[in-house]
């Protein structure tokens, strides 16, 4: 809540954090940490489009704007790293920060492959402690934590299936396919390890004849299934033209019970013949407070010197299936995901 | 609403229905033609025990018990039919009443497998017009007619996805993989073909670690999916041991919205920390209005001198895709299925 | 499901029904009984407009036009009698089918008045025996049968309040404010005494400034305030002119919690941005299956020779609150009912 | 999200609030400000139990213990109070605030009374600006919220009625009939005034028989009816020992539509025969995001040197509809409201 005139806020003790990328997430990163966090300020805001980092810089107090990463964790003001720029970029802006020992909040993905998350965790591991936190902000939904407790509390048994809904109203232009895996079902096939504690060993995909509202070359929806270490299987609609909202929904069925999240809710409304309410139209309407939980997480963590959540780990098995998910979209045919060992320090 | 001394009843022009088969579904529709159906009544009951023909019989005016089904339809006081024996004896008896020309409310199965439901059809097509309903009772529950209508109509674009959920809560001694998908994924066989009005071309069935409620030798729950010739996919969920209820739904998702029907309604109760209410707990909770709306629109029909409602080729299109299904489910790979040419007699 | 050329149905020993009143109710109650309704037939229709009387029963086989109510009773062809004239017409229909015995069921209001339900009474109890139903058919709606259950199972432990809403889309021309008492709330009337088993005590009537839908001279939405003999508090909504739909609810708040009855179900629609479904039209849509449920049950009940379900003495009851209700509407005070002393045949 | 040792927080520009109470309420407002608020530090908690401030602070970094309000107050590192006391200390406290100019959230009630709201407004009229910002937290509720912009942009047509439900589990030793108008109905109060942007003109409480939960000499449940000066009704159950739960349920009934806030929702679960989910237990758990997002607004405003939300007025207007409602309450009777002329000052 700092506003010009009022001079630099957060506190002495604030984590005082760069935000690399000032697109959509990076921005409204950029907005929540100054206005909503307790704990944290914006110290610097890096982009390769020097001009519009100054305009984001420009409307927060004390803050510098850059153009290179590197620069700005080198400033005396930062000590801690907000990534936020596209995936091809995560990787050198991870290793940066893990050379400095700063505390990363790493915008999904970790980076764009399997290959590449490697090394993230390669040098993670040198580093011999966690410094990054991914962000697979469904870890932080109040009903997603909900049905986590339900399922660690044995309250629906044993967990056998998953069945998970993912809706976008549109694509924007040049949307692809294998982007309903890496950026869309990604979510899913965190959200499926992290609630079964379980790691997906096999993906297929099925594709209906795709809708009309579809874009050329876009096979949309799609049905993804997810198999895992424990023998459960999760089915995943991933549907990112539906036209009428963003609907986000899992519902795990147990050996005693099922367990449903996602319905709308809100107010309920009789008029003109009608019964019910409004879909949520996007992510910020539906995750907004999972996205400030996620990151109220990351700031308090790092002011007590540790880094939770997420973990690298999460991030190259996250890629290590979204591959085998393109895979399996392009031949059709089930695809097993082989993993590399897990490093100690990933519990 | 006959009762004994009151002489026979349901009126001088009542269909006089002969019930095959005195179970548990046969006796249910004898109570429901004596007591519920308008313009029908229970002329004779037919089962191989006699004895327990008999106890029916008695609690029914003017109906005779039979040991033989032939010999029940050659009776002057009948003149139509109701199969509710074993799926096994479903064959005999629809030949018997096509030789005598008359209406037949079949249960499901139509017959037991493709080849015998294809002797049917034969001989229903050389009797040159419909003789048999088939009881795919679903096409009669309300909300199953408001989503066809919903999909007829166009409110949803074309329909891209079916997921459908099939719960009981748990199987009695004897009940075998194959019955999951004869007994329960048939209905949704039958659905997925009626609400889309396409056949089914591939079925596949993925099954995950089953619940440790399952009786040995049965994997429960399983997904079965289903492929139609307009390019929609169907999944379904068939858990038969799941414990907490009986439970069909099924969300049609089409280019412009989505509808879901079969999620528990009735009294909304506030105590002891919760909120909610009961789920139903067998198909008769569940689908009683749907099967007295069922017998009714046969009874109409037949006392008009036709045949309406799900077909023997019906029958016969679930019969071949139950019998894809459980070859899916045991050799684990998309199975395809092959409909031999539909006469023109079933439009 | 009698059809022209079939001869008479309904058996030869149905309830042969003579119908009074071929308005909408009085039609609706025919189409009924001929289609419906298993074991009963209508042998006779009376209207004062012979015209449409003569119509109705062109429609319906072995089925007669009369003019006057005596005349048909005393025709060989009828042995019971559904009243659905207009309520002035009720005394003397009653009161002639209690000179002949014959088993009457009455559409609400059982009489227009207390003192003419008095009447009815006083002719009932000389006869000496129940012979006559009341229409009040909320009792015979399922989610009102369980929530009667809930309750008298102790469920909620003893009642404290009930909450309910009684919403029409739109009035006809003439409606007055004395006919939202008499027709619309004396349901609630009804339902609140037979819910909790209590008479009602005191009534008052709050009314808030009129909604610009409603027509000249009707104060609506009105809140009417019921006080029972047992302590119990009853609040309802009375909207006549909504707008959006027929809606009844009702919430029964007691010691140990609360059950809501008549939320919207039904399929559950996502589209064009909205989540939910449609809203009931009219009584009909809302409550057909009570009203089937009702007349079957009379039929039944006459067939084995007796009378059941709401008596004249609830019929009396409730007129007398909705005489007190008008004042209290008049008057803006609370109005406190006075009843006779309880016949003990009506136990 | 301060931590020991780890030095005074919150920016040097950040608000130093001064606590008031360190009760339930008291303690969570410090432990929102220190952990939760952007912008805002806790610099002095007050209790006249000296030895209970002093461990609240102990646990707040750069905090000072008081056990008096004016000596906090005038330490130079407060520039704002927030005041959970219990209510007779609040006209001391805001009367001090504003004598030093400093900006106050004030826990509701105002005052206990409306004389003594009256002398607090008197004072902030003289001040000539606002200072103080009442703690009806109902308006930062995210449904309250979207009830409130429907109703104000038109969805619903005017408003006509609200129906309202206020539910505890039970109530603490000592709690009084007055406290239920007090302590609970004034939300309703606020929040009718306010969703209707009218004021409160008379009050009747109507008492059915007690729930044998209520502690004796409690009459719980009761309805309590407000009429409001734009002919607008409001029934309001408040029902403290319901026993299942924190319900907070409002329907606004307009004419065109209704809109309902507060049905339970989240996880769904199928479970053991039943569907559905949690109540909420406490306030807590109910409007936690709503009291986070009042505090915010609070510091937001005071930091750009301005007072916003539920204003002193709508203090005083609150507390003079609960003394009428305590007089209803006794007497049986309706009661009006008679309020001062609204000062310009608000608006």
């Amino acid at each position: 809540m700092k506003h010009e005139g009022e001079g630099v806020g957060g506190g002495a003790d604030a984590l005082r954090v760069a935000v690399i990328g000032t697109g959509r997430m990076g921005s409204d990163h950029v907005r929540r940490l100054d206005r909503v966090i307790s704990g944290a300020r914006v110290s610097a805001v890096i982009d390769v489009d020097g001009g519009r980092a100054e305009r984001i810089a420009d409307g927060v107090p004390g803050c510098t704007a850059y153009t290179d990463a590197a620069a700005a964790m080198d400033a005396g003001d930062v000590n801690a790293v907000l990534i936020a720029s596209p995936g091809p970029a995560h990787e050198a802006a991870l290793l940066a920060a893990f050379a400095r020992d700063l505390p990363v909040l790493c915008e999904k993905p970790l980076t764009p492959g399997a290959e590449s998350a490697l090394r993230v965790m390669e040098a993670e591991v040198k580093l011999g402690h966690r410094r990054a936190q991914v962000g697979f902000m469904r870890r932080y939904d109040t009903e997603y934590l909900q049905l986590k407790a339900l399922l660690d509390g044995g309250g629906l048994g044993r967990a056998l299936m998953l069945h998970c809904r993912h809706r976008n109203v549109a694509t924007p232009p040049g949307f692809t396919e294998a982007m309903m895996i890496n950026d869309s079902v990604v979510h899913e096939i965190d959200a499926t390890r992290w609630l079964l504690g379980q790691e997906i060993t096999a993906v297929s995909v099925v594709k209906p004849a795709p809708s009309s509202a579809a874009p050329d070359g876009l096979s949309d929806p799609q049905l993804v299934l997810l198999e895992t270490s424990g023998g459960a299987l999760a089915d995943v609609e991933v549907f990112v033209n539906c036209g009428f909202g963003y609907q986000v929904q899992c519902e795990a069925v147990g050996e005693r019970g099922s367990a449903r999240l996602g319905d709308a809710h809100g107010l309920y409304v009789n008029a003109a013949g009608r019964w019910g309410g409004a879909v949520a139209q996007d992510y910020v309407d539906r995750f907004r407070e999972a996205y400030d939980r996620e990151v109220q997480h990351w700031v308090d963590a790092a002011r007590r010197g540790v880094t939770e959540g997420p973990s690298v780990w999460d991030g190259y098995a996250a890629a290590a299936v979204c591959e085998a998910g393109v895979r399996a979209q392009t031949s059709g045919a089930r695809t097993e995901v082989t993993l590399t060992a897990r490093p100690p320090m990933y519990g």
